[in-house]
């Protein structure tokens, strides 16, 4: 029995030692060096190439080496076995760090600034106002990151599939309840998960929902986005700024427009990145688990997609 | 008896409307219109032109209309007279906000993913580790930026003339100190006061006690640095950026290298502007204490100057 890694084009060394370190009678495998295909009985997994993974026949379990499924889901040879994902209070923690500091630099204007200093242009302004934000995704992420604005002080609604009951939240779901978690935000943050239902969900009719001169963050995935009816909406002042973490295709291609439009920040997936420790009990845990045949920690439905 | 306000190219209006709300019975005048300069018994002043206050036979007390007050002292002509100047937890507030917003995108990173926005260069990486923070200059606003920044928990230095006692601050005092203050710093905020002994203090000489690669805010004066000594240092890589909100002439001129500096970020003094209510709760104090022949709120000391 053994361990497969596939997750191409990345340095696995860190994470490799320290699986070994926890489980030094397993074989840890890395694709595409893979010995003993018909040894492996469970896979750490981002970004596999699709059909990757039927060639392991003893496989019982696949573990996401992320919080999101979507790279995951997309191989339409994927082994209908149990998926789980990563859950952790360290990746939430950064994302709130991301947002706070994006944030707080939308509120100094130092977007407006920032261009101004490229023409030499001198034009003090008091703060942006920014009262109101809504949190578009309630799981893991968008949960802690809707408590950390109401106890900044800010008035939050969010959105999400099933209805909540989150202090000092104002709540909706589903496709009805849209409109009234956008209406009055000032910023929305996208922690919506990529599935069938979710692709393209923020487009020309969404965005003409949000309040005029809203700003919005994606930090959940870059095909959530309609990336040409967010330009649309920049140009028109129907959103004011855009700040994007994560792109329809990455690295963002040299030619994309958002690289020069100069109510875009891009910055380069980079809100929140898995810690390789927490991982790395996670991946244990479930591997145990899948030996022992109980269920996983943290499994995703494979009908909801996330 | 009347009050005169010599700020030049600003819109008092509101200045005006809300000092004559509290003092009905008084004459606000705005200079360069004063009508009777022998009623004038009180002054609220901000970058007066030199030998303006000498007009005024009667006057009694000078106010600052902001914290600091080199822009008055360097009045040749100024009457020696009590000088006052502004205290307000708000600005304090506001100086906090500007500095967190400030420093949390130098950790995320912001300013390096801005200068690869605007070549598409996608280079993902983790935060810029700052941990410790020296805080030049620890009166009304530095004390309050140290003990957010303790309560933040990074490990905050203190430096100032006479040595301070401050919950959670390693404090250091006067030129001795100033080494040890600055030596372990990722981040050096600059709220001193612009005095003779301050003008151009942080030099060449200074910047090389600083730890290699560290960042410089200033929000106090622009002349308290020496800009060029400041360009060598960015381009040696002895600091690795520098935020600026002061400068020595304000509006920078447009042909100031600090515009087109990669490592420099221009903001338009814009850190703590002067709230017009608490101003005017002072500025209504100081005139009733003057008449009344008590001593002033908050006066300067004219031979430290600040
Ligand atoms: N940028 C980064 O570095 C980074 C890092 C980590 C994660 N992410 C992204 O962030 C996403 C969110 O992470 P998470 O851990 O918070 O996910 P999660 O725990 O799976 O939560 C997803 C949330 O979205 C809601 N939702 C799903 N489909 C919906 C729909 N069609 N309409 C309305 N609401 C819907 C869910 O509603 P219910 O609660 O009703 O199910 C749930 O509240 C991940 O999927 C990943 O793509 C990005
Ligand atoms: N950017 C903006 O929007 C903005 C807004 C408000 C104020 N400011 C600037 O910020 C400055 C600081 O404001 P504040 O209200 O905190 O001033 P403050 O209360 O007068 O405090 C000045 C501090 O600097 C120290 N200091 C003065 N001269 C020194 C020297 N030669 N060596 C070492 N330390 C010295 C003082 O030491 P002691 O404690 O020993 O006297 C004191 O701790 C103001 O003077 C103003 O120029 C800027």
């Amino acid at each position: 029995m053994s361990i497969a890694l596939v997750i191409p084009d990345r340095d696995l060394s860190r994470l490799v030692a320290a699986l070994q370190q926890h489980l030094p009678e397993v074989v840890i495998e890395q694709w595409p060096n893979i010995n003993q295909p018909e040894q492996v009985e469970f896979a750490v997994v981002w970004k596999q190439p699709a059909g990757s993974l039927q060639q392991f026949p003893a496989l019982k379990a696949i573990q996401s080496y992320g919080a999101g499924v979507d790279s995951i889901l997309r191989d339409p040879h994927l082994p209908a076995l149990p998926l789980s994902r990563i859950v952790d209070p360290k990746l939430a923690m950064a994302m709130i760090r991301y947002l706070d500091a994006v944030l707080r630099s939308y509120q100094l204007r130092l977007d407006q600034f920032a261009r101004q200093q490229q023409l030499a242009q001198w034009r003090p302004r008091g703060p942006r106002p920014i009262n109101h934000i809504c949190v578009l995704g309630l799981g893991e992420l968008g949960q802690a990151v809707a408590a950390h604005f109401v106890d900044e002080g800010f008035s939050v609604t969010g959105w999400s599939r099933s209805l909540k009951q989150l202090a000092g939240v104002q709540c909706f779901a589903g496709t009805d309840g849209f409109p009234a978690a956008v209406a009055a935000a000032d910023l929305v943050i996208c922690l919506l998960p990529l599935t069938s239902l979710t692709e393209a969900l923020l487009n020309e009719q969404q965005f003409a929902l949000f309040k005029k001169g809203a700003i919005l963050i994606n930090v959940a995935r870059g095909a959530i986005v309609d990336d040409r009816a967010l330009l649309a909406a920049l140009d028109s002042e129907q959103l004011q700024a855009a700040c994007l973490d994560v792109f329809s295709q990455e690295p963002l291609p040299a030619a994309h427009p958002f690289w020069s439009h100069p109510k875009v920040t891009v910055t380069p997936h980079i809100s929140a990145v898995t810690n390789i420790d927490t991982a790395v009990n996670q991946i244990v845990e479930n591997y145990r688990r899948s030996q022992a045949g109980t269920p996983l920690l943290h499994q995703v439905d494979s009908d909801k997609e996330y």
